[in-house]
């Protein structure tokens, strides 16, 4: 059976992304390696690369979303869990036979042609999670801006950060694997 | 500047660790190192590594705790991220030139000798965060949980997976980390 290969982020909603980085970029000292005001799911988003995961802080731009929705209700806080696996169509088809209730019986095609499912809390004891499968369009986007990231910190004289580095390497091992499962599959 | 290294856990709170297990476990094809009763602080702990962090979920046995009034007001779900950092007590003094505001000024020693301290949800956008530095007598505790487990899934024959042998080989980053920690300090 496949599984779980890691935690690849954990999502928090916020009501203000610059208010959210002054925490989280300036205090905690996280770098950024993109913000991104992704208008067909009504949020902006920021990621912050902490080891091989991510923090992504998302700000709903409609109230009535479900992300806006949520923010309304909850207030700011920890939204989601995003698990990375290896075969999302197999992992949905094992959590089926287990009677786990899921928002996406099938996998939703994603920006850069990624593979993602809901699990609905229900089944999870509370916890929203969300199951991704990258792609190598995908891995490829992310690794361009962890780059573009590092020859950033580079030009400004500064130390490259560990964290950017340990978020450099699990993209190319993503792009890696997904190299060997393209030629499996061809 | 000390930096955020990576996820260490997302503690997650339930009412039942074996339901829960069920679909940790059962569902999502987790492994469990090992389920702990903490009665020092009120809760039954069971560790899931997911990649280089872990999943902990957490009961609490005493409905008047801290975790058992969270179970109460807001039910199952996501309590609070714990990352771990290379030097706690700077990295708390740079929180506090930033007017972080934390629950813990100094770092409290926990089990196995680690330091930990919590930084108020106020200042981080609705997030419970915990920071963690490890020790080298936890890291080795948690390593020989690692290896039994490795040494049961092969003693039944079954392959060891790959997510023990992640844990396994980040536990063994983090008790070298120690070692060249301990030796700067003598």
């Amino acid at each position: 059976m496949t599984i779980l290969k890691k935690i690849n982020h954990v999502a928090i909603v916020v009501d203000d992304i610059d208010s959210a980085l002054r925490f989280w970029r300036d205090g905690l000292g996280m770098d950024v390696t993109h913000v991104e005001d992704l208008e067909d799911q009504k949020v902006v988003v920021a990621f912050l690369p902490a080891g091989e995961a991510e923090i992504e802080l998302v700000k709903p731009t409609d109230e009535n979303s479900g992300v806006g929705r949520f923010l309304k209700k909850h207030g700011p806080g920890m939204h989601h869990i995003c698990f990375e696996v290896d075969d999302i169509v197999s992992y949905l088809d094992h959590l089926k036979t287990k009677g786990v209730r899921l928002i996406n019986d099938e996998p939703v095609i994603g920006a850069g042609g990624k593979l993602v499912a809901f699990i609905h809390p229900e089944s999870t004891h509370g916890v929203l999670i969300e199951l991704y499968e990258p792609t190598v369009q995908e891995t490829r986007i992310r690794l361009s801006r962890a780059r573009q990231l590092a020859d950033r910190a580079i030009g400004g004289g500064q130390a490259v950060a560990g964290a950017v580095l340990a978020f450099l390497r699990s993209l190319r091992n993503n792009e890696n694997h997904d190299y060997s499962q393209q030629a499996d599959d061809e």
